[in-house]
């Protein structure tokens, strides 16, 4: 089953698979917001009959919140699971979009061409590249180059709530010789890139109330207390001068960096001035005497994802608000625990609260950092046949982002995960005018045959 | 022209001045939301032919916002001046309203009957007390009790941007003894109270932005600045462990209280344990040291009134937003200068903002506190009749509210003003639920009556 007329398949046959990722991209499966509960389901679907168009028994399989898909094919050689997630994010602020983020389109830009929708990149594109992949290779070869178990989920964009429970329960027919994960990027837009380390996740919503009902800030200022105050000022405490993190036991459990990783690291020519530059900003913001690559893949963060008190609207309302609420999120590296994290974050909240505040919390997610096993033979597999496709060798980096479920897949399915994508630092995921390049999935899809017939042999 | 008679035809009347009420509450006048400019404009309507029933010439008078409403009636006696504003407050948060806040209802509660709707106590039913007196004065008397002229603000809620230059072109035209204005309240709801100083407001609106997209807090966590860490770090520093505003000379201008007014607020017995009980407080929330009465009277605040930033819908999203923003108000006393404190505050969150984040700004208002002349003889005449109307002797007091209008007539028309009216403290006047008394409503118009034939005599 040689590769090369695998590659001119999916070159002539691009253009129907581009019109299958607009289809998806039609279907705003935004996780979060229960008023798209419906279209999640869509989605679903959608992929069941995708796979089940390549001859796959695939099938939804419902969780108490959004469905998973899941799909097994045999084959001879290794057996792989692949994962990705069919929902997508939010997409306010909607203003900022040129479009509407759920009717696709193929544009020409100064940078080449790209596909424009909400979750084009993040994740819907890079699933696609997959899936197109193995579609080019059956039609070809007739059969599939190894055995392979197909696993999609739509709730990784809200804290993947059913995912811990699905993976316990299903253990044994989830089992592979190796994950393959496609929701990361890669280094500097060119640079074919295996995640070997993520950061982890703990998410966190906190209410402070004072005054039992809104008040006049004129008849009441002075002397009633004001939750957006005693917000601010919390808030305001999380870092030092050094931009370190305040809460008690924060670091426990962070590692300094191996010198051999930071070798690697260093070894990348990191341009911190463009990746800064092309957001608007040119100073990294992370704790001081941190190089910029740690302070994004091996140092936790603190980050307020939203705060909202008060009033908001035009004009001006001189109120004193009952309420005042900011939602949390940090990322996490090496042995921390996210639990923990919540757990002192919470007891060093209320430590700071002054008398008559109440607070309430609503937890969002809670996931560990990942260090993949770069020993399994897969990574020199894959890592030997991605310079071919993109003219630069592939490199182990890390990432800051969270993948819980690679964590998830080690510790439950006491499998290995390997992570490569296609993604590119502009292609504004989870922000308005969302995109993925037409090379990302057309070279994309190629770099899946390539990595599938080196796993295979 | 004797009072009995005015008084007795202001009890028998009662029902229908009620439907008046209710008429002129049933428009929503919110002024500070360009998108109920109509509703506005037509309570200005209303009111010019409800002067117009009482054969008053009124007309209402075009401003580059909302129109003012002037009526001039010639008489006998002193010539007083009375100010109303018939705009009303916004209505959110609206799901802790009750019902409609415009379908007004007239209700028993175990406090007595009620009338609820938004501006039934701030300010449209204080403004038709002073009316309905002197509608049952001309229909028993057949003329007024003095000359009189009404003087209605539609942008009272907003900032009042059309009322300087109106009084400015307009000077002449307004000019009387005394200008009376009924936008206050009763003592612990139950003692009648001219209030002889008033807080100054001084309203700002700071909008942080750090990168120029909203980003991926997992992509760029750690390296980019986020605007809320910005926001709530600069926010957290209004305040020492005091609780003293630290922005460099914004105590410029404040007075110690004079013994004499102490004394005298001493005398009233403020009971703060009920007043912030009453909201589900327990603890003056002011500056260590202050009285609660100082706290709300003589003391300068620092409020934020709204904060907003980042992902604020259900559930969570791990962004790391571009923009956030804050609503803050200075309460002001003494010889603060509401510009100075505009300019102070602009350069204190200047002066902490990091590299990479820009700052801009939205004014919302400026205005110096006002002091009283009490020793005008409209003052004592109204202290000697009101406590036969309330069963309570009349007091001299403070406000911690804003009424920008006073200090304008005085520095601007030079023209003295005194402030009483009847509104309860927990009429719930900028919050949900608003209420007016009808106990307020009804002595409200017997406490003008009162006025009147005090000041014409």
């Amino acid at each position: 089953m040689s590769l090369d007329p695998v590659l001119s398949r999916i070159d002539e046959t691009l253009p129907a698979a581009m019109e299958r990722l607009l289809d998806l991209l039609r279907i705003p499966s935004i996780s979060t917001d229960p008023a798209y509960k419906a279209d999640v389901d869509r989605a679903a679907d959608w992929l069941v009959s995708d796979l089940r168009s390549l001859g796959i028994p695939a099938e939804k399989r419902e969780t108490p919140k959004h469905p998973m898909v899941v799909g097994h094919v045999d084959g001879d050689g290794p057996h792989v699971l692949f994962y990705g997630h069919y929902d997508v994010q939010p997409v306010d602020p909607l203003e900022l979009w040129d479009r509407d983020p759920f009717d696709p389109i193929v544009e020409d830009t100064p940078k080449g061409r790209v596909i424009r929708a909400r979750g084009a990149s993040d994740d819907k594109g890079q699933l696609m590249t997959f899936i197109e992949a193995c579609r080019a290779w059956k039609e070809v070869h007739g059969t599939l180059p190894c055995k392979i178990t197909f696993f999609f989920e739509g709730e990784e964009e809200s804290g993947s709530p059913s995912l811990v429970p699905f993976l316990e329960a299903n253990k044994d027919e989830l089992q592979a010789d190796i994950a393959l994960i496609c929701d990361t990027g890669l280094f500097e837009s060119k640079v074919p890139s295996i995640m070997t380390q993520l950061r982890g996740l703990c998410g966190e919503e906190i209410t402070l109330t004072g005054p039992d009902k809104d008040l006049h800030s004129g008849m009441y200022g002075g002397a009633a207390i004001n939750p957006i105050r005693v917000l601010t000022r919390i808030l305001g405490n999380l870092f030092d001068d050094a931009g370190r993190i305040q809460i008690p036991h924060f670091y426990d459990g962070v590692p300094e960096l191996p010198e051999d990783i930071a070798a690697q690291w260093d070894a990348l020519n990191f341009d911190h001035g463009t990746f800064l530059g092309d957001v608007g900003l040119s100073q990294p913001a992370g704790e001081k005497g941190r190089s910029p690559l740690e302070m994004l893949w091996s140092q936790p963060t603190a980050e307020i994802n939203g705060i909202i008190g008060g009033y908001t609207g035009d004009g001006f309302k001189t109120v004193l608000p009952s309420k005042a609420s900011a939602k949390v999120s940090f990322r996490l590296v090496g042995q921390q625990d996210p639990h923990a994290i919540r757990k002192n974050f919470r007891a060093w909240v209320e430590a700071q609260l002054p008398a008559d505040v109440k607070i309430s919390y609503q937890e969002h997610g809670a996931s560990p950092a990942s260090q993949m096993t770069t020993t399994h033979p897969a990574f020199e597999q894959a890592r030997s046949v991605l310079g071919a496709e993109w003219g630069h060798e592939a490199a182990f980096t890390g990432c800051g982002g969270s993948i819980p479920v690679a964590g998830y897949f080690k510790s439950i399915l006491e499998m290995d995960t390997m992570l490569v994508g296609w993604a590119k630092d502009d292609d504004q995921i989870h922000s308005p005018n969302e995109k993925y390049d037409v090379e990302s999935f057309h070279k994309g899809i190629r770099s899946w045959a390539r990595i599938l017939d080196a796993i295979k042999s």
